[in-house]
C-alpha cells in the first residue's frame, strides 16, 4: 500500500466508473469542444451570476457522470469536492442538492487530483462503492475573485493564464462497470493505481499573474517523487499530463526536471496547452483554473485510456496557493501538486 | 466499517496519540485558559498582519502535538488542514515550514471534523502510521474575511458570535503510545472509533450573523444519523458536543431534536458556550471559528476523555457556509456537521 515517501498504491484498484464535463463558449471553440459533454453558450447555464453558474456547472457535472453510470446521488457514499472561489461556495452551493455527504476541499487548480486522490483512497479502504470527484472554476468567477471584474477590461500581461469556465466530475467505485439501458454489461477501462500527494513548494516568486511559473517547481517535485516512490521514469508513462502550467510554466518544468537528470521533452503535456487554441484563442500563456484538468482530463485523456491508445498515464494537477490578501500583503506564492497514476485495464 | 447512510465504524481503530493548542489573549481569560498549550499575549504571535499571526498559530500547534509525541514533521505520512480565510491562506503559509505531504480542505467551522474524519479514515486504512489534522481562526483575519476589518469598530448584533483566535493539532495514528524522554512508555487513551460525515442542510436562512441557526439544522441531521447509523441515542454518549452553536443555535438544536424525539438537554455542550465567560467577556452569542472547536476538544475535552471521566463522547463540529460574495448576492447559509465518535482506552 505505502510506497515511498508520499505515495501509496492500491491492492483493491479503484476503478474510474465514468466522468462527466460541462464547458462554457470558449471551451466549446477548442480542440476539445466536441468532446465536452454539455456546452452552455452564453456561460451563465441559466443562473444569474458567475458564481451561481459555476455551482449549476459542477451540479450538471455530477448528473452528467452519475448518469452514465446510471446511479442515483444516494448511491453514492462520499462526494469529495472544490472550486477557486473564496469558501468553496461554488461547490457548496453546486451540490447542495445532490444530498450527498461530503468533504470540501481547497488545493486551489490541484483539487481535481486531491479529490481523485481523497476518493481513491476511500473506495481502495473499502469505506462505499462509489465515491464522487467534482471540481470546477469560471472565468467570470475567477477574474472577479482573483484579478477585476469583467466590467473593468482590464489588460491582461501576456504571461498570465485564462481560467477555464468548466467542470468535471468522476465516479470513483470498487465495481468495474454497470449495466446499460439495454441490459449490457459495460465496463471501466481506467482504474487508478497509485497517488502521489504533493507538499507545498515555495521557489519565493511572488507574481500573481505568472501562475506557471509559481506552480512548475511543485509539479517537478510530484512528479520526481512519483518516480521515486514507484521505482519509474518518463519511460514508465505514455504520457504526464499536468494541469495548468501553460507556456511558461511547461518550459520551466522541463527545465527543472532536465537538470535533476530527468528528460520529458517527449512525455509531457499540459491541460493548460490542450484546452484552448493558445495564440487563435487568445488566452496568452494558456488555460487554467480547477476546471481545466478536471474537463480535459474527462473528455480527452479518460477515453484515451479506455481505448487502450495509451497505458499508464500520470496526471498531474497543479495549484498555485495564494488569496488577493495574501499576495497584497506581499507573500510568494506556493506552489502544489498531486500526482495520479491512470491505467488503462 | 460502513455504517447505515453516513457513518463509517473502524476495526483498526485510531488513535489521538496527541494533541497541542495555541490561543491568544482573550481565550486565555476564559475558562479554559491554563489549560492551552500555547498563549500569546497580543494576538499576533510575532507576525505582522492577522493572516500570518493565524499561520504561526496552525504551525506552532503542530510543532507542540508533534512534540508531546516525540516525532519529527518527516514521520507524518499527510496532514489534512484547513482554515476560514479565502484560498485557506492560514494553512498554505503555516503548514509549509512543516513540509508534510498535505491535503487542504474548507468545511468552514466543520473543519476539524472534516481534517480528524480523513485522518482517521486514512489511518484505519494503513496509508500510514500518523496523520496531523489542524485547524484555525483568528479574530481579526475572520472579521477582515467577512465582516468589517477591525478599524471600522463596527457594532455586532448581539446573535453574532466571537471569532476565537486560536489553532488546534491533533496527532491520528495506528499506535496507542510513545516513549517519553524518560524512556517511559505513555498511551494515548483516545480512540476514535467512528465517524459521520455531515450532508449541507439548508433551512433558507439568510441572516449571516446568526450563524448559530443557520447551522443548528446540520447539528441535528448529523447527529440523528449517527444515533441512527450506529443504533444508539443520546443515552449512549458522556456527552455531545457540538462546535460552534453558541446559545441560539443550542436552543435551535434542543428543539430541533425534541421535535424528532430525542433529548438532548442533559448531554448537549457547546465548545462555543465552554471557551469564554459568555456574559463577562462580551462575546454575545458565544464562540465561533475554526479554532473554537479544536481548541475546546484539545484543552478541555481530550484530558476528560484519556481519565477515563467521560467514556464516549460524540464530537460534532459545525460549519456555516458562506462568503461576503454568496449573501451580498442573496444566497441561503447553509450548514454542514461532521461527527466524531471519541472513546476511552
Amino acid at each position: 500500500m505505502i510506497k515511498g515517501k508520499q505515495s501509496l498504491s492500491f491492492t483493491r484498484t479503484p476503478y474510474i466508473v465514468s466522468s462527466g464535463c460541462v464547458a462554457g463558449s470558449k471551451e466549446a471553440k477548442g480542440p476539445l469542444g466536441k468532446k465536452i459533454d454539455l456546452i452552455n453558450q452564453d456561460d451563465l447555464f441559466g443562473a444569474k451570476t458567475w458564481e451561481a453558474a459555476e455551482s449549476e456547472m459542477q451540479k450538471e457535472a455530477c448528473i452528467v457522470a452519475l448518469g452514465k453510470a446510471h446511479l442515483e446521488p444516494s448511491e453514492v457514499r462520499y462526494l469529495y469536492g472544490g472550486d477557486l472561489l473564496r469558501q468553496g461556495i461554488a461547490t457548496t452551493m453546486g451540490i447542495e442538492a445532490l444530498q450527498i455527504p461530503m468533504f470540501g476541499l481547497y488545493g486551489a487548480c490541484s483539487t481535481s487530483g486531491e479529490a481523485l486522490a481523497l476518493s481513491a483512497m476511500a473506495v481502495a479502504a473499502g469505506y462505499g462503492s462509489y465515491m464522487l470527484a467534482v471540481t470546477s472554476s469560471h472565468f467570470g468567477s475567477a477574474e472577479k475573485e482573483f484579478r477585476f471584474p469583467l466590467g473593468y477590461a482590464n489588460q491582461r500581461p501576456l504571461c498570465a493564464q485564462w481560467t477555464v469556465t468548466g467542470s468535471g466530475a468522476f465516479l470513483v467505485g470498487t465495481e468495474r462497470g454497470y449495466l446499460s439501458d439495454e441490459g449490457e454489461q459495460r465496463n471501466s477501462h481506467v482504474k487508478i493505481t497509485g497517488i502521489t500527494v504533493g507538499k507545498i513548494v515555495d521557489y519565493g516568486l511572488k507574481d500573481s499573474q505568472n501562475m506557471g511559473a509559481c506552480m512548475a517547481p511543485a509539479a517537478a517535485d510530484t512528479i520526481q517523487q512519483n518516480f521515486e516512490d514507484f521505482g519509474r521514469d518518463a519511460g514508465d508513462y505514455d504520457y504526464i499530463f499536468t494541469g495548468d502550467l501553460g507556456q511558461i510554466g511547461q518550459s520551466i518544468l522541463l527545465d527543472i526536471m532536465e537538470n535533476r537528470g530527468y528528460s520529458l521533452q517527449d512525455k509531457h503535456q499540459d491541460c493548460g496547452l490542450i484546452i484552448y487554441r493558445r495564440i487563435k484563442q487568445d488566452v496568452h500563456a494558456g488555460g487554467s483554473g480547477c476546471g481545466c484538468a478536471a474537463v480535459t482530463l474527462s473528455s480527452y485523456i479518460l477515453p484515451k485510456i479506455a481505448k487502450g491508445e495509451w497505458r499508464r498515464v500520470l496526471f498531474v494537477p497543479t495549484g498555485a496557493l495564494m488569496s488577493t490578501v495574501s499576495y497584497n500583503e506581499g507573500d510568494s506564492v506556493p506552489g502544489i501538486a498531486h500526482g495520479i497514476v491512470l491505467e488503462h485495464c
